[in-house]
């Protein structure tokens, strides 16, 4: 029940019976992950607006960095001259980074892309960066995170299924050259990641490939790119069928709460995505029952929190309508206030699916979940900052 | 040796036997403050980037508000309803309220000014604002601070003999009109304001009138406008020669470092500026030892902190090498990092004053002070934010 490499280890602790949904732990350098576990996004070394501190208090255990955005700036160079991402941000928890290749292929910052690797331009000067499989893996092992990504081409939505077959294999390619290049002596366990667009079969048939390697983790790339979140809930389901349900399951980019209930029920074990932090700074509140756009006229007295069965510290402090004063003018602390309820809303959601899994009754969650919300609102947008 | 008005009293504890610098407390409702004390500055509401859980850990006892930005957004009758100041902005803690004339005079929105009142633009909508005496002192009653200020006209600088000494008497005229109408049931005390720009003799002249009016609390204003600090600090020691010293003397808008410990040795009890704030959202941070420019090449491989001696969660915490990515990729998180060690400096320098001054050791503090600094830098630009 354990998928492990070097100092990595994956061990699941429970299974729901009726279902896919399990609870686990990552073994880090850095400590314990607890899982399902979601990854507050810290683009450049930094989950914006937030402090380690607060990032302790809202109940991160694990967050991802951008390999693209530092490779821009400051360079891996300078961090590992500091000690490595850890010691860089000052964050005593696990960090994983990506491998660069979403931004590459969504940013629109591609030059060229060949069997041999991509070009593109930095988002700092302009000027032509390089990556290549084993490129990726040098920049990762020098920014020394505890999970680091393989480099995959990025399959855009919608794709034609002649594009999205030719893209698979050459992210199979790829994560074979991650796999050799990767440094044993160096400590970041090594992801694969399964591509296949929205075509069941390919996305079976990756699943397959990328799953036969010997990587300790297997992501499910791609998704979240606009799709319906039904064909986005078959896509996992086909990788997951021909997958081995021994490793983690990473499910990147997703998402929204409700992305995060389905897919947990379905073996997703692991999740990152820019909606709690990036919504946050645009004035709007994950709750229970839904969103609040603090904006909003109707919250001008409002001396109520954001929710009242909330126990972050912005709902155990402030009321609606200073939130709404504190965004309205543009205030720096609306970023951060909003930043922790939104992901402490996030990580009370995990901690309550894992509770959910050990006491055998996730199928009850998921129910719940859904009764509290006051509508029906779908995943948005969720594309990286 | 107690100045008291309502439930408002000011106690000097210590005075240095060699000068006129002292050590006191403000008792308020919202709890003792020491004094001298720095008041960071929360222009709507918010001490900018800071929280009020950053601000009780920086050291701070007091903030200001300031009455002009929150006339325009979101208007005392709201905040009224939500509880006043202390409540809207969860700040446990004093908070003093300027009268808005600083703002009126210097950012260029005064529409009309007669012997009634000025009427000014609104900073949030253009629309037109009336402000009085007796609405100044109505308004900040509403805001319900610790410590509320009378109108003045702030004479501009430079100003001429003529119209400073007519900007003094129609101060005193509106000091006097602020006294009448105030609520004897309200509970925030009324500091009255010395006006007389650069002109010891009118500096001289509006200390005894406005000295001579029963305020509990004594401020001088029109400083810190571009004059010589050496100018500066003529027109404190002129006010605080006619001033009785059982007062607080409050000096408005000061300063850097060097403006605290100077106005201390006159009798300086109460400051507030933009300086550590404002400046640290620049990237220029207060040490011992001189001001540091985050940006600068120099920090880009700098592992230690920004000061060596410092306590604060930023120096404890953080690398000069990560403040500057921070700071260059402007992230959000370098507003509230930078903002913490500059208030901590602050507030730890008028700590370092107090216990110099239970310890009757003032001139050796002020000696030590320039000691460690690496420069000769004077007191820069402090307009307000």
């Amino acid at each position: 029940m354990a998928a492990a490499q070097g100092s990595f280890k994956f061990n699941i602790l429970a299974r729901d019976q009726a279902g896919k949904a399990r609870v686990g732990e990552f073994i880090t350098p850095h400590g314990p992950v607890p899982t399902p576990a979601f990854m507050p996004v810290g683009t450049r070394g930094s989950v914006k607006a937030m402090g380690p501190d607060d990032l302790g208090r809202v109940g991160a255990s694990i967050v991802l960095a951008n390999t693209y955005h530092l490779l821009a700036r400051p360079g891996p160079d300078l961090i590992a001259k500091l000690g490595g991402l850890h010691a860089f941000m000052a964050w005593p928890g696990a960090v994983l980074t990506d491998s660069g290749g979403f931004q590459i292929f969504s940013l629109k910052d591609l030059r060229r892309l060949d069997e041999e690797g991509v070009t593109f331009r930095s988002p700092v000067d302009g000027s032509e960066i390089f990556l290549s499989p084993e490129k990726a893996v040098a920049v990762q092992e020098a920014l020394a995170p505890d999970i680091m990504m393989c480099l995959d081409e990025c399959t855009p939505y919608p794709a034609d299924r002649e594009q999205t077959a030719r893209s698979a294999v050459l992210t199979l390619r790829w994560a074979k050259r991650c796999l050799e290049a990767q440094n044993p002596e160096a400590s970041p366990a090594l992801f694969g990641i399964v591509q296949g667009g929205m075509y069941p079969d390919l996305r079976r048939r990756s699943a397959e490939e990328i799953g036969a390697l010997p990587f300790p983790g297997i992501a499910v790339g791609g998704l979240a790119l606009g799709e319906p979140l039904s064909v986005r809930l078959e896509m996992i389901e086909a990788a997951t069928e021909v997958l081995s349900p021994d490793r983690p399951l990473y499910l990147m980019g997703l998402g929204a709460p409700e992305d995060l209930v389905e897919s947990m029920a379905r073996g997703g074990d692991l999740f990152d995505c820019v909606l709690p932090t990036r919504n946050a700074r645009n004035g709007q509140f994950f709750t229970r029952s839904g969103r609040l756009v603090i904006k909003n006229a109707a919250y001008r007295e409002d001396h109520r929190p954001v929710d009242e069965a909330c126990g972050c510290y912005t709902c155990r402090t402030f009321s609606r309508a200073y939130l709404r004063h504190l965004y309205l003018s543009g205030e720096l602390l609306a970023y951060r206030l909003n930043t922790i309820h939104n992901l402490y809303y996030y990580l009370s959601l995990m901690a309550e699916a894992r509770t959910a899994v050990l006491e055998n009754r996730f199928s009850e969650f998921v129910s719940r979940f859904y009764a509290e919300r006051d509508d029906g609102q779908a995943s948005a947008d969720m594309r990286p900052e």
